[in-house]
This record gives structure tokens, sequence and C-alpha cells, in this order.
């Protein structure tokens, strides 16, 4: 493992200089589009220059750098992640499987293998969606299926999508030009941190990712009765704030009794005109509930609404359910799974296979190509904060994994 | 009662006459030593006046009507509410019993009794406190309570409560002349709105308060963990606002299997920096505790933090525990109240007997008076609030209560 340890201090050291561009001085920040980002992109483009890569910026804001196949009429395999960040951000999520790549590649290159499909590696400019509220920009783009009335949205100043891709040099008529075509996928591969605490509670490097989660967001309203917190015995309530903690509890307790496939979270919750001697009288809440099984994902939907509908009757308060969003699951390759597991025991890592409650740029992409993603460890499973830690031995092991995954996949590949 | 509602008719349309004196033009706002307070103010003297009481305007700001006893060295019965408002308040907090002390004392003017005390009907200016956060001003003075301190208060404008009571004439100098020492005290009645849906649910026009709930606020802080709402799996999670849901529903049980005793309130909720997509890490809530029973305030506050230690134990989760404020039980007197309910008995109404959970101005009275109080029914127990309402057909079984309850108490003092 020393020359992947070797491979590794060198990606770390990318990803503390890339740290450095920020919009922020105090801590990374790194937004489609602004000063940081630009920056930051052009660093990545030269070292994928210097890994031997043919380099150009798209459309849209992605750094794109190609390895060509000798063979005529190729397809394109792309390995990518993002370099755009959250506002107070860590540094792995997203660099991390940017710079992993470039090294891959350079290794690659200098192992001299024919590779069956050109390999395209991306720094997709816009996963997290900070600025504009919107997420994916920059894998819709490749993908084909960015959507034109987005560039009429407006970050928090006022300025256009339009308006910013055209000051980074790019031209909103040849958006299309930069989709892949849907016939000349290979393939997609993404390395990522987990971004939660399963692999650091079980001690494990990496992880195969079977699927990506698909998510319900659902606004939940109780309208009980408000009153004054002195005079309204307790038998004569209708304190939607109770009826809504009863609801959380049932929530947790459902998606408890079926861990193996939902996680339910209430994170936000919101009390109407609320002051210490107030019955509440309306609760406004959050739900989120994601899962890798569609039709679970359907019913869980539906039960949890049932068990609210039930406490609200119980309790006499009135239940308002809306439906804000809903994503469908994401599966991931087989075949290529069956090539990572492979790599993963070929590499004496112990094999673990997650599904990620996270979206990722493989979400687009899934719907044109079939894609594979590995995770890698990170620190108490802390992630979106500056605290965000990944130690040189898991990205060592994601080195070798991949290693052997794309020697694996270049050889088995039927052009 | 033919009578007595056309005293009530007169009663009411002066409470409407009052609420035309608004800070707001849309709704009733009369908060301390505003323009519509001083106005109203002077209005309710000129109604006293015309009932035949001596009046003056004390330092403080309260309108005092007195009826003078023709006995030397005579004590003092005070019949008293409030005349100032909340924002946006309901019409009858207050001047209910303003209106019906000066009908009550007009009454028995003309009736030539020979009364054994000197009888001061008092519109008090500051119950509500919403100028200065303060509650009580006018009858801390008359209890001879008022702490010094308080003149520096400031309200949202940054005027001083010292400067308050200057520009309406007052001389902060001789607050303390407005008290009625504490030999003097005869007695204290006031007729309050129940602000609570007992009497509107079981259909009886009045009630005796035996007491006024003592009260407990805490501020519950709950620390677990933030996370990912997609990547931590349910039983990897420290859900704050869960273990704050549970909190909530032990809090409800706990107080609703002691109903008779307690009540048991959290008005407020807030989940730090939370996200739809986030696990609530820190949730901050108040706890309302009331009780006419102090050792059971005590007890139930004692038992409901132990609850609340067990459900952070067995979460995992960090429990902080602040007493913001308590307050004592205040027992109304036992022979005035045995006096009101001959009253009630002569009168053919139905006895009920209520505990207080709002706060009046008997309760700094108390302190130095018998206090007794005679609520009136409201409809649906709605109060701060323009809905707030009143029926003729309740406030004439208070007229008559409160006409035999002065008559008894009269004829049963003991010089």
């Amino acid at each position: 493992m020393i020359k992947e340890l070797q491979r590794a201090n060198k990606i770390v050291q990318r990803i503390n200089k890339l740290a450095a561009f920020s919009e922020d001085k105090h801590c990374l920040t790194r937004t489609y589009g602004s000063k940081a980002f630009i920056e930051a992109r052009n660093k990545v483009e030269a070292w994928m220059k210097e890994a031997g890569l043919q380099t150009r910026i798209d459309n849209i804001g992605n750094v794109r750098g190609k390895l060509q196949s000798q063979y005529k009429d190729a397809k394109t395999f792309v390995i990518g992640s993002h370099i755009d960040s959250v506002i107070n951000a860590g540094w792995y999520d997203g660099p991390l499987g940017v710079l992993t790549g470039i090294d891959l590649l350079e290794q690659l290159i200098s192992s001299k293998v024919k590779i069956p499909f050109h390999i395209e590696l991306i720094a997709f400019c816009d996963e997290e969606g900070c600025r504009f509220h919107t997420t994916y920009l920059g894998s819709k783009v490749v993908a084909g299926l960015f959507e034109e009335p987005l560039l009429e949205t407006k970050d928090e100043n006022g300025i256009s999508l339009k308006d910013v891709i055209e000051e980074m040099g790019g031209n909103i008529a040849r958006l299309e030009e930069d989709g892949i075509a849907l016939d000349d996928w290979a393939g997609y591969f993404e390395i990522h941190i987990e971004q939660g605490p399963v692999l650091f509670n079980k001690n494990i490097p990496v992880a195969i990712v079977t699927a990506i989660a698909g998510q319900c967001r659902i606004g939940v309203i109780f309208r009980g009765e408000a009153g004054h917190a002195g005079t309204v015995p307790m038998d004569m309530r209708k304190d939607a704030l109770a009826c809504a903690a009863e609801f959380i509890l049932a929530t947790e307790s459902y998606a408890g009794k079926n861990k193996k496939n939902i996680v339910a979270t209430i994170g936000k919750l919101h009390i109407l005109n609320s002051a210490g001697n107030v019955i509440p009288g309306e609760v406004i809440c959050s739900l989120d509930i994601r899962s890798a099984n569609d039709a679970i994902l359907n019913s869980s939907c539906d039960e949890i609404k049932n068990i609210a509908g039930d406490i609200c009757k119980t309790r006499n308060v009135d239940l308002e359910w809306n439906l804000i969003q809903k994503s469908k699951p994401v599966i991931c390759n087989i075949e290529m799974n069956n090539l990572l597991v492979q790599a993963i025991t070929a590499s004496n890592v112990e094999k673990i296979e997650l599904i990620s409650g996270a979206g990722h740029d493989a979400v687009p992409i899934s719907a044109v190509a079939p894609v594979a993603m590995l995770f890698v460890r990170c620190f108490k499973g802390i992630s979106h904060n500056p605290l965000e830690n990944v130690e040189l031995k898991d990205i060592a092991a994601a080195i070798k994994v991949s290693d052997n995954f794309i020697r694996d996949f270049v050889q088995t590949f039927k052009l």
C-alpha cells in the first residue's frame, strides 16, 4: 500500500490547495460561477493537463479532461464528481472524486494500457446548487437533460443563470452540444465520501453503492386551537404541537421498524404565533422520506400519511398534507458493481454495500448511462461541515480498488 | 332579571365606547401611557364621577373612585380591574370588572346603605404589561409593593417608565403615598372574564375563584447530534426533535393524569439551524406548569424534569433545564368565598368553583389583603382576541351575585 499512500498524499495536498479557493476567508464556500469557483476550475484544468488529458471547459462550466481511445467509434466512459461546495463546507465533498480521478487516469496513461473507450474525467460545476437552488446543473448538461427554463433562474442578487454562464465564457446556445449522446455512453463511475456514519462505525474504508435513494419531501400542517396556557384544562385542548409530537414519534417508530429500507426525518418545525403561555394552535413541519426501493418509498409515504390522519382524528386536529417533491431511486449498474466486488476482493478490503441517502451527479447521469459509485469513509460521518475529514489510508484503499476496477472494466468491456 | 339586564346593557354600551379608545384604528390596542389609554382613563373617571364617587388619578396612573364611609378610622374595601389591554385585544378583559364596579357602586349609593368601610373602585393602569414587559404596575402601587428599579425600564422606543409617569402628570416621589397601608385593607373583589372554556362548556354564567395558579416557567434544551437526513440510519441518530417530541407527549400525559391539579404547556419550540434534510441537532423549548397548590407545583416540576432526564438518557441526548420564573399560587379568602357561595345560591345560579390559570391584579393585592374574584363566562373561552365576547345575561347574573355579595359583606363586616 505504500505506493497508494503516496498517491493518496498527493491527492490530499491538492484537495487542501483547492480548499484555498473560497469566497470566504474564514471557511470554504465555493458556489457556482464565483471568482473562487473559476480559480478552482482553472487549477483543476491545469492538473488535468499535467496528467496528460486533453482539457476543455464546456459551456455550463464543467472542466473536462479527455483520454482518447485508439478505437474508431469508441464510446465514452466518464469518471466524475463536483468542485462546487455548500456554504461553510468540508474539503472532501466533491474534490475527492475529481482529484482521485486525475490520479487514476495519470496511472492509466503511464501503464500504457489500450482502452476500448474514451475516458472523460469531468469536474462538475454545480452539484450542491447553493447559488441558484437548483442541483446537478453540470451533470444535467452532460446527460443531455438540461432544462432551458433554468437559464432564467436568478440568484439572491438578481443575476440570472444565463448571465453567469455568459460571464464565464459559456454559450447558452451550445449547451446541448456538451451532452454525451445516449448511444455513446460506456458508463459512469464516481468516487465520493459517504457523508454518513456507517463506514466509520463499522471500521471499513470503502463501500459499493447499490442504489441512490429516492426521496419524498412533504409539508405537513397540524391545525388545532390556540388557547391560554393557564386557563384551558388539559382535556379541553387541541394542542397542535402535542399532535405534531405524536406524529414525529410515530414516524420515527415506523422508519425504525423499516430501517433497512427507509429513513424518515422531520427537520423543520414551526409553531404559528408561538408564545410560552399560548397553547400551540398551528404547527407546520417538514417530512423527508428516502428509500432505494420506489414501491417501498410510495407505500411508506402512504402509510405515514395514514398514521398522521389517525393521530389527528383522535385529537380532533385538522391535517394538511402537501407533497412538495418526489424523486425516484437510482439503481446502480449490477455488472459494474460485480466488477467492484471483484476489485474489492482483490484489494483485500472488506466488502460492504450501501445505499446512498444523499443525491449525487450519478443521479441525472443514471437516466442515460449505467452508473457505479464507490463511497469512502469520512470521519464520524460528518459532512457539509469544516470538520469533514478523510484518512490517507482510506483514500489509498479507494485508489487500489479503483485501479483494479478500471483495469477489469477495460478488460471485460465489449466493443 | 329585567333590571339586571338593563344594567348589563348599560355596562356593555360603556365597554363598547371604551373600546373606541385604541392606538390602532383597526383593532383594540391600549397600552399603558398611550394617548388612547389617557383618553380611556379620563372617560372612566367621568363615569365614576357621574356615579357619585370622589375621583382622582394616582401617581402611577390608576383611576380611583372613592365612596366614603361615615365611620371614623374605617378600613378600605377595593373593587378593581384594569383598563389597559394587550395588542389586538378583546373588549371585556379588564373593562368588564371596572364598568360593572361603577354600576355596583351607583346601585349601592342609591340604596343609601350605611357602609362600614370606605370603598375604592380602582381602574388599574397596567395589568397586561405590554409596553414595559412588566405586569401589575398599578396594583403593585396600591398594594405598596412597587419596586423602584422598575422606573428605569424602557419601552421599545427607549422611553423609560419614569418618563411616562411624569408625562402623565404623576410624581414618582409620591408613588408610595398611593399605597393602601397593610392595616387599612378591608378586602379586594374583582370581576373578570374567565378567559378559559370551562363555564362555556358547562353552560354556567359565573364562577367563584378559589385560587390563582402559581406558575413555573422553564427553558428546556435538548442537545443531540445534527446529521444528514439521507445518510444517517435510523438506529444511529441522536435526533433532538424526536427527543423533544417524546418529552412533549410525556408532559402532556403527566399533566393529563393530574388534570385536576395542574396544566402544563410547551408553547415555544425552536430547532437550531433547521433544514428539511438535516436531522435536528439541538432543540430549545419552553415549559409552562401551573397549579393552585404550591407543593404540587413543585413536585410536578421535579417529576417532569425527571421524566425529561430519563428520556434523554435513553436517547443519549444532553438535557439542559433552566428555571426562568416561579410564582406561588394565591389562595382566595375563604370567608369572602363563603359569602360568594351564599350570594350565588340567593341568585339562583348554579355554583361552581374554578382555579384561575391566568394572573390578575388580585395577585399582588393578595400579599396585603384578603381577595375574592368572580369569573364571568366568555364565548368559547376566547380571550386576548377581538372575538372575545360576553353575553348580557351572564353580566346580569354577575350583577345579581355581586349585589348580594356586597350587601352580605357589608352586613357581616366586623368593624
